[in-house]
C-alpha cells in the first residue's frame, strides 16, 4: 500500500460519499443558507442565562450591586441577539415552506426576511419571561436544599447540583417549547442530559418547588406532568408504557401516554412509571419498581421483598 | 508554615514521586518516544467522522452540493493523516515487541518505521469502510425515528440523539477493533460513555436498525452478539453472569460470556441480561428484571408485580 | 415589535432582575471581593494531579525519565499555587466570619489575609499527601484489571476507564474534605459525576483496592462506609433510607445514614442499598434489588425471579 | 478613596461618556445592524488568500497534489463566504444611501438585500481574479530573488520576505479597490502596514517585477503610478508635495498629486520623491535625497557629499 | 549522540543557567510574588479603552445607543480591575521599598496592602481622566482627516490610521505617567510602537489637534514639548543632540534634551530635530535634514539640493 | 448572478490554479511529507527563549528560586524537541538530497532518519550555547540602558526596549546560521524585524556590548562586520552598494559587500553605510548621510548643512 493506492483509495470513498443516495436523508442543507442552530452558541446561551439567573455563581466572577445593572443589560443583550440567530436557525431549518401555506406565495428571500423578524419576535419573549424562570428556579433550589441533609447552604445547590443545571436548561427549552420554536429545545435538553444525565424531554410540564437528587438516568417523557413540591430519585423512568402505531405501522405522534404525578409525589431511585396513568397526590413510590396503574392519593408503594 | 517550609515540602514530594518503585505501573515511557494516543486528537477525528458522515449536521455548517466533494476530500485527507498518527501511536503503546516475534530481530528504528507502515495501512482501511459505514448508520437513524412518538423528523434524531451519536463512535471504534488497533477502540466507546452514558464495549456485535432510547446507564459488554432490529430501553445491561479464574485467581480473558439477542427483541429499561445466554427472535424482556437463562423467541417476561 | 419594543423590554427586565428580592438567595457576593472557586481552574487542577499521578498517561505527553523529576517539580509547583487560590475562594465563600468567632475581632483586610495564610497551609498539606494518594490509587487499578475480563492490561484501566478517572477525583476531594475546605470538594466530584456518571460524595470512607464496573448511575452517599476489596457494578446506590427532620421540618445535617460494607463485598448492577445498614464481610448482593436490613458476612441475597 | 466613591466615579464617567455630544463623530452604529469589517476576519481573509497563492508555504501545512483540488476548493469557498460579509459590512458602512440615490425610494430592508446582492457579486469578481492574481505575484518573486544577493532561493522569498507578504496584501486590496469596495481595501494595507513597515495605498497602480529590500517606512501614496521591473530600497516615499484647498480650507480628494515612476527604475533607501513629476524609465535615484522636479529616463541623481 | 548524551548536556545547562552569577541582573523576582505587568493583558486594557473612547469602531460590534450604557457600564469596571492588577504589579515592580522610605517600618504584607491601595487610587483617576482624553482624541481625528486627501471620512481614520492607533495608546500612557505609575507607561508606548512603527515616549507633552502621516519611524523624545495643530511625516525624529555624563561616566537622566515645537509647525518625512531647540509658531521643517538649532517662527528650511 | 455562475467560477478558479504550471515556482511539497517550519512553532521557540535566558521577565510569571531549576529543566525540554522538529523542517526543506551527494545511494526513508538525527544534533548544540547565548546579551542590556538617559532600570530595558527584543532573536539565529541551518535563520529574523522594525540578516557578526535606539528601519546586511561597544540609531542601514553580477545577469551570492565597524563606533539616524567599506575604532557617523567610503579610527562626519 503506497501513495498512489492511497490516492486512489481517497477518491474513490469521496465518490461513494457523495453520490445523493448514500446521503440523502443524512444531510441537511436549507435551500437560504442558513446554517443549523449550533451547539456551540447554544451552550453559550446557556452560560449566559445562568450568569443571569445565580450572578456571582454563573457567569462574570467580579460582579457587585454597583455594576450589576451594567452586567445584566450587557448579557441580556448578547443574550437576545444570540437567541435570534439560532431561533431563525431552528425555523428555517423545519420545513417551513411546507408547513405554513402562508408563506406560499412569498419569494425566497421574503420568506427570509420573515423568518428573521419571527425569530426577533419570540427572542424577545423569551428574554420577557426570565424574571418568572428566575423566581421557579429559586423554589427549585428552596426544594433541592430541604431535600438533602447533605447540603450545606444554598451556594453548594447552585454551583453543585446537577438538578439545578438541568432545570435552568429544561425551563428555558419550555419555554421555547411554549414558543414553537423547533429543534432547539430538544438540542437544549440532550445538552443538560449530557452534562447531567438527566433526560427531561422539553414538552413536559412540572410545577415549582421540584427537585430530583443525584439524577443520572432519570427520564422524564414529553407528556409528563408533574405538580408543586414532587421529588425524584436517580434512575426513575417516568415513559411510555406502549404507543399505538397508524396504518402504516408507524408510531402515532403527539398522543398524551406519559404518567400525571400530582403535588408532594415521591419516587424513589430506579422505579418506573409508564403510561398515561396519575400517581396521586402524596404517593409514595418506592425503589426498582415498575408501575403501570394508577396510584391512589397518599398511598405508598414498595417492592415485594 | 513559611516559604522555607513549602520550599521543602515541595522538593520532599518531588523526590517520593520520582523513586521509580512509587510509579512503576502508573507510568508509561514508549521506548520509541512516541506519545499516546490522545484524548484531544481522537474527538477530533470523532468530530471529522460525525461531518463526513452526517454532512450539514456536523462539522462544516456551510456545506452545499457544489463544494460537497472538496469538502469531503479534505475532510477524509484530514481524519486519514490523524488516524494514522494515532493509530502509530496505540501501536507503540502496546507491547509490541514482545507480542510480535517477528520484530525480533529488528533495530528499534526498522520497528518506528514497521509500525508507520501498519498504521498507514490500516488508517486507509478505515477510509475504505466509510461508506458502509455511513449505510448501516443511515439505517440506526430510520430505527430511532421510528422508535419515537416524541422524534419530529430525522434532522432531530441525528442532531440530539444520544444514540446516534453514540452509535456513530461505537461503529467506528467496531472498526478499528476489527483491524486490531489496540487501545483506540476503548479510548473512543469510553469517550462516547462519557457524553452519552451508554457503555457499549468495541468488541460487541451489532447488527442493523439498531436503537437505545434515552439510553443513560445501558452497557453492552464485549462479547454481546445483536441482531438486527433490536430495540433497548436506559439502563439495560448486557452483561456477563461470571467469569471462570485461572489457576492464580485472575479472570480468564476471551471468553464468549455476554448475551446473544436475535432480531426484534425488545429490553425495557433497567433490565439486566446476564451470561452467555440467548433472548430469541421478537422477544421482549420487562424492565427492572435480572435474566440469566434463554428466552425463547416471540416470549415476553415481565417483573413480577 | 420593533426596535423601540426591545429596548423597552430589556430595560424592563434589567429592573426586574435587578431588584434585590429578586435575587437573594441566588447571588453571591462575597464582602472581601475574592470570586467563587472556578470550575475551569478545579478542571486544571485535576489534570494537573492526574498527570502527576499517572505520569506519561495523562498531562504532558513527551516525558522521559530524565525529565521527570523537572516535570513533576513544574506540576507540583503550579497544582499548589492554583489550590492556593481555589481553598482561599472556598474559605472566602464559606460564611467565613459568621462560623469563626475567632475573627470576630478583625478588620476585613486582616481576615483577608488570615484566610490567605490559611489556603497556603491547606494547599501544602494536601500536596504533602500526594505520594499516599498514588500508592492507594495503585491499588484501584490492580482490583479493576483485575475485576473485568475484558481489561487488556493496566494502560487500558489507567487511560479508559471511569472508575480509575472518578476515583482520582473523588480521593482528591476526600483529603480536602479532610482538610475543611468548603464547597471545593464537592464541586470537583460534581465534575466527576459529570464525566463519568459516578456520584460519590467526597465525605464518604472509601478503602483501598476499589473498584466500580460500568459506573453509570453508581450513587454513594456520604456518610458510607467502604471496606477494602469492595466491588460495585454499575447502577449502585448506597443511599439513605430517610432522614429525621428538626422541629421545622428540615432535615437534620450530619447524622450517619448509609450503609458500611466490610471487605471484600460484591454489589451487582442497579441494587440499592439503603439506611446505615451493614453489609457483611464477602457478601454479595445481587442485581436490581432494594436492600434495607442488615447482611451477615458471607451471605448472597438475589431478586425474587 | 473607598467602594463609595469608586462607585460615584464609573457611574459619573458612563454618564459624561454616553452623552451623545462626546462620542458624536468617534461613534458607528449603521442603521441596519451591520457591524463594521473586522480585523480579525481580514486577517482570516489574509491567510487563506496566501495559502491559496503559496500552497505549501501558507495555509494547510499538509499538501499534495492528489488533495491539492478538494484543498483550493474548500479554502476558495470559505474566502468567497468571508469576503461576502466583510464586502457587505464595507457597503453598509459607507453613507450608501445618501450615495446612491438610485435606494432613496427603497425600504431599509430592500436596501439591506440589495447591499446583500452586490457584495456577493464583488466578491464572486475578486475570485475570478485569483488566477491573474497569481500570476502577478509570481513574478514580484522573482524579481525579489534576484535582486537580492543574500535570498537562497525562492522558497526563502516567499516564507520570509516582508516585500512579498506586503504586495499580496497590496495586490488583493488594489483589486477590491478597482471594485469600489469601502473601507476594507485600506484596512487591509494599514495591516501590511504594521506587518511589514511598508505602507502602500490600495489605489497606488504598481507593474509586475516590483520588489522593495527590506521596507521599512516606505510610503507609496494614492495616486502613484509604478511601472515594470522597479525597485525600491527601505525608507523611500513616494509622496505628494502639496494639496490644494478648497474654498473652505479642506485638501481636495482626488487628485493625481504622487509620482510616476517609470519601467526599471531604482530608487534607493530614504529617498524621497515628491509631487506629481515622472521619473523616467531606467533612472536611478539615490539614497536620503529629496526630489521634486522631473528626472529624465537613465538619469542618475545622489546626494551631494 | 544520543540519548545519554542528550540528558547530560541538558542537566548541565540547567546547572550553568541556575547559577546566580549568570542571571543576576536579568532575573526578576519579588519579594511579595506579585508577578510583572503583562504584556497580555496590557494589550487587553487597550481593547478595551479602543472600544470605550470609539465605540462601535473597536471592542464590541453589536452597539447601540439603548445598550451603550451598559455596555460603557461593563467595559469601565473590567478596565479598572485589569489597570488595578497591572499598577500593582508595576509598583511591586520597582524597587518601591527602597524608594519609599515610608515604608520602612511596615511589614512586608503592610507594604503589600498599601501598594493595593494606591494602585486602586491611581486606576480610579486614570478612569476619572477617560472623558478628557476622549475629547482630545477626537481633535486627533479631525487633525489626520484634515491633513491627508487620501482619507475618505471619519471612519477611515479612526479604524484605519496608525496615528489614531499610536495617539490612543500615548495619551493613555501619558496619563499613567502623570500618575508616577512605574514601567507600565513605556510597555504601553513600546506595544504602540511594535504595531505602528511609531515610537513616542510617554513622558513627552502633545497639544490637541496632532496629527502624524504614515507614521512609520517616527521618533519622539521623552521632554519633547508640541503645541497644537502640529504635523509630523514619516520618519521624522525628536530626538536628544546629545546628553551629558556624570562623574562616572553614566548619562544623566531627566534633563531637558528634546526639541519644543510650537503651534501650526510641520515637519516632512526623515527630517531630524535634535537637541533642546525650539522649532517657532508655524514654521516648516523639509524632509531628509538634520536641524540642531532654533527655527524661527513661520521660517521654513529645506534640504540643499 | 446567481448560485450556479457562482459554482461555475469556483470551480473554474479550482481548475485554473491546480493547473501546475500556475504553481511550479510558488508551491512546496517536500517528497518525505515533512512540512516547513511552522511561524507558529518559531514564536514559541522565541517565547521559550526570552523565558530562559530573562526569568521573570518572560515566560512564567511565577518563578522564584526554589522552583527555578525544575522550571529551566522542563522549559530547555520543550525548546529542544520544538527545536528538533523545526530544524528536520528546514532540512527537508533545503533541496538536501541535490546538495549533499552523499545521500545519493540512500533510500527516501534512511535520508528521512538521517535528517532527523542531524536535527537532533544541531538541536543539541544550539542548547549548549544558551549559556553564553546569556552572557552576551547581558552586555547588550548594560549597553542599551547607558546609552539612554530615558531608561530607568535594568528591567525597564529587558521588558520594553525593541533592541533586546531583536537582539535575543538575532543571536539565536546566528547560532543556527553558523550551525548550517537553511531557512529558520531568516524566519526568525524576518519575525523579529516584524515586531521590532529592525532588521538584521542572521549571517551577520557582531559583538557584545552593541546597542540600537529606538530601531525603527535598521537594516544590517549578510556580511557585515560590528565589533563591541558600537551604538547605531533608528533608520541606519548598512547595506551594500552594488553587487556583481554573473554571466546569465544574476547577482553572484556570497559576496562580502556590507561594512565593517570597528569598536566604539557611533552612527546617529537615518545615516545609510554602503559596500565593503571600515568604519574605524570610535568613529562617529552623524544622521541622515551617504556614506560610501572608509572613514578612519576617531573621525567624525556629518550632513553638509
Amino acid at each position: 500500500m503506497n501513495a498512489r493506492t492511497l490516492a486512489k483509495t481517497l477518491t474513490q470513498v469521496v465518490d461513494e460519499l457523495t453520490r445523493p443516495e448514500s446521503y440523502k436523508d443524512l444531510y441537511h442543507e436549507h435551500s437560504n443558507g442558513v446554517p443549523l442552530p449550533s451547539g456551540e452558541v447554544l451552550q453559550k446561551i446557556i452560560d449566559l442565562a445562568r450568569g443571569i439567573i445565580f450572578p456571582g455563581y454563573y457567569g462574570r466572577s467580579c460582579i457587585n450591586t454597583t455594576t450589576l445593572e451594567y452586567q445584566l443589560g450587557v448579557d441580556l443583550d448578547q443574550l437576545y441577539h444570540l437567541l435570534v440567530g439560532q431561533i431563525q436557525a431552528g425555523l428555517s431549518f423545519s420545513n417551513f415552506e411546507e408547513d405554513m401555506a402562508v408563506f406560499a406565495a412569498y419569494s425566497k428571500r421574503t420568506v427570509c426576511m420573515e423568518i428573521r423578524r419571527m425569530a426577533e419576535e419570540r427572542a424577545e419573549r423569551f428574554i420577557a419571561q426570565l424574571p418568572e424562570l428566575r423566581r421557579v428556579l429559586a423554589t427549585d433550589v428552596v426544594a433541592a436544599f430541604n431535600g438533602d441533609p447533605a447540603a450545606k447552604n444554598y451556594a453548594e445547590i447552585i454551583s453543585c447540583y446537577p438538578v439545578i443545571k438541568e432545570l435552568t436548561i429544561y425551563r428555558m427549552a419550555h419555554i421555547l417549547w411554549g414558543l414553537d420554536v423547533p429543534l432547539i429545545p430538544r438540542m437544549l435538553t440532550e445538552m443538560g442530559h449530557s452534562e447531567t444525565g438527566i433526560d427531561i424531554h422539553p414538552g413536559a410540564t412540572i410545577g415549582e418547588y421540584f427537585t430530583i437528587d443525584h439524577g443520572t438516568g432519570v427520564v422524564i417523557g414529553e407528556t409528563s406532568v408533574i405538580g408543586n413540591n414532587v421529588k425524584l430519585y436517580q434512575g426513575v423512568t417516568l415513559g411510555a408504557k406502549s404507543f399505538p402505531l397508524d396504518e402504516e405501522g408507524n408510531p402515532i405522534k403527539g398522543i398524551a401516554r406519559h404518567p400525571i404525578l400530582e403535588d408532594h409525589v415521591i419516587v424513589y431511585s430506579n422505579a418506573s412509571i409508564l403510561g398515561r396513568i396519575t400517581i396521586g397526590r402524596g404517593a409514595v413510590i418506592g425503589g426498582n419498581i415498575w408501575v403501570t396503574h394508577d396510584v391512589a392519593a397518599g398511598e405508598s408503594i414498595t417492592q415485594k421483598a
